[in-house]
């Protein structure tokens, strides 16, 4: 058996009762797949590229027409290597990812989110900052016209995660998206609101944490629809304020482009972005990198072990899941691909209406609740056992 | 095969290769059980009650002892009918809860939890006011007595959560649990804080959300160990903020004693509790009543169906989780049982030291974004697509 092998491929090879038994409780209603071009399907399989297509269900409603667009994830391995010179790294994944990005394109894609830092290797375990040499502003240069161009082709907004230069800030280095309307036009970006601190992931050395909020996107799609997107960019999944923050300034989709490996947070892959489409009535896109980057000099992890120069393997697994909590199956955990799928935004306001978890959200009592512990002199409210009492 | 058979059931049954990946992605490493005394195992058959052990995996620290508790969770069917005259009800409900506590002090249990409503079948699904009736206060009265004789008969630390009489604030009636330390003295009470308004859950037709805050309980256990307890009331598990809320006061376990139903809850079940013990560094415990139950009147659910006699199968499932996502297998879907499960408290610093997301979780940002989101004139923060700007 292939050490890659998803959940999903286990429990689909099941016999029927079983799997129903492992839906029922992981799953929720399975979800349905979109029939592919065959003849695409096999160009794909000599690119490497796996590419899988649901559709969400939703109920049609007498006073406002369906609201469908199509949104893709893309993961990827590194296509070049972190050793070869920094232009041909550039040029070798900008090749690849033109490949991915035809691909959600020829599959009907209307939105499509990039992973985190797609331009460059996972650099920042290094610690070596001859790597912000690779860093690229957001709305200009050859990034932003690389994505412009293909949202232009494609008529196809796209969500470009890069190592940010902000040349207009004393040149400093960020954790950002840039987001490109459908006619390749520069829409604005967000940043990265938690930095990690934890194993390999040592970005604290390269940048801060954004100021910018959660600004939330109004993006045009090619068939009229107006969408309203927000960017969890990676470590900002591990805090439910940040999902809730997007939210709360109407984000009716959350995208998380990630990059994070199997020693550190397989286990909670499957919980996390699909907890935060529940608790507030949102899609949300989960995005993780594959394969495993090795550099060409070595590291220490502040794990006690030796150093060393991968920081372990990226496992993929992206998913999406819906307002109600129906998600659809992983991508691969180590190929490249493409998840389009296919979701009513009408589904949110459905989904509140009827759990409303909106209305019984208790935002005052929260908001009290963080100004007094953000206050220095902070008492937590405890009662204590009598038992402890003197 | 039963239709109840739980997740964990079929896992467990699989060959290796396929278990290991489901294990992977579903469940972390996999916790160890504790062995039970056969003979004890075999008179728990004949009374009909499922009991199952587990240890979580916690490292031994230079500078602390290990602070090791075992933690309890029941779950069962409303013993009575709930056409039963109301003074027979509770004296079958008490004679069964009486041999579940038994079972939990058995097993080695410092600190249990019942389920919400133990003393009722959960009525509210009705809208009657009869039902009142059987509302108990929670420092004295029947409950208190009873649960108060069982903690000092054991020497264990239990919650009690009851639909409370508050005979003090005018006969008011409200969700609450009691908590009574291991000499069987009453330590105080918390009530639900977030109130649902969803199917069969109409509960705000008899009591209003809590305004007593996040009380986190510091409880002496009888090895000595003192444990901080939080208690997030059912709907509350669906509300980030509120699980934060009961960390944030210094919470180490935060029990969920609940009532849900399979047709609105069950893919959501293993999410969230999940979710909150990973997000919050605690250890969670999740608790659900089971069986169906069948009032002596019709009532309507507001979902358009014809009036009925019962609102579904609460299908149990109870299960605990630690603060680095591992957790443990579920008790059964349709039958009472006791899950009982050895952890190090330790591990809730151990994990905060690794992950951070203590140290990352910026409140003074959360802090104003729901300042400005419970003001009146609240304007989301928006970026616009060129596209859409005339």
């Amino acid at each position: 058996m292939n050490q890659h092998r998803n959940v999903l491929d286990v429990v689909d090879s099941l016999p029927d009762e079983q799997r129903k038994v492992l839906y029922r409780e992981l799953y929720g209603p399975e979800v349905e797949s979109i029939e592919l071009d065959t003849e695409l399907i096999s160009r794909l399989e000599e690119k490497e590229i796996e590419l899988k297509a649901y559709k969400m269900q939703c109920k049609l409603e007498e006073l406002r027409d369906p609201r469908v667009v199509r949104i893709a994830a893309i993961q990827n391995k590194f296509a070049s290597s972190p050793s070869a010179p920094f232009a041909e790294q550039w040029q070798i994944m900008s090749q690849r990812m033109a490949e991915l990005i035809d691909t959600a394109a020829a599959a009907g894609a209307h939105i499509v989110c990039l992973q985190e830092c797609w331009t460059t290797a996972f650099v920042m375990a290094t610690r070596e900052k001859i790597w912000n040499a690779m860093a690229v502003p957001a709305a200009y240069g050859p990034a932003a016209d690389f994505i412009s161009a293909k949202a232009k082709e494609h008529r196809m907004v796209i969500l470009s995660p890069i190592l940010e230069r902000d040349e207009a800030h004393a040149d400093t280095i960020h954790n950002a998206t840039a987001i490109f309307n459908a006619a390749g036009q520069f829409v604005g970006k967000t940043r990265k609101n938690h930095i990690p601190r934890v194993g390999d992931f040592n970005e604290a050395n390269y940048y801060t944490e954004a100021t910018d909020g959660h600004p939330v996107f109004e993006v045009l799609c090619s068939n009229g629809v107006v969408a309203r997107i927000g960017v969890n960019i990676c470590f900002g999944r591990h805090h439910p304020l940040n999902w809730l923050s997007y939210s709360l300034n109407g984000a009716e989709v959350i995208f998380n482009p990630s990059a994070t490996t199997d020693g550190l947070s397989e286990p909670l892959w499957s919980i996390e972005a699909r907890n935060a489409a529940i608790a507030n009535s949102v899609y949300t896109v989960a995005i993780n990198r594959v394969g495993t980057e090795t550099f060409p000099r070595e590291f220490t992890s502040g794990d006690m072990k030796p150093a060393h120069k991968d920081f372990g393997h990226f496992y993929g697994s992206s998913y999406v899941t819906a307002p109600n909590g129906q998600r659809t199956p992983g991508l691969s955990r180590a190929e490249d691909g493409v998840l389009v799928t296919e979701v009513d935004l009408n589904l949110q306001r459905q989904t509140r209406d009827a759990w409303m978890f909106n209305v019984t959200m208790r935002g005052e009592l929260y908001r009290d609740m963080l100004q007094k512990y953000c206050e220095a002199e902070f008492v937590p409210q405890r009662v204590v056992d009598p038992a402890l009492k003197r």
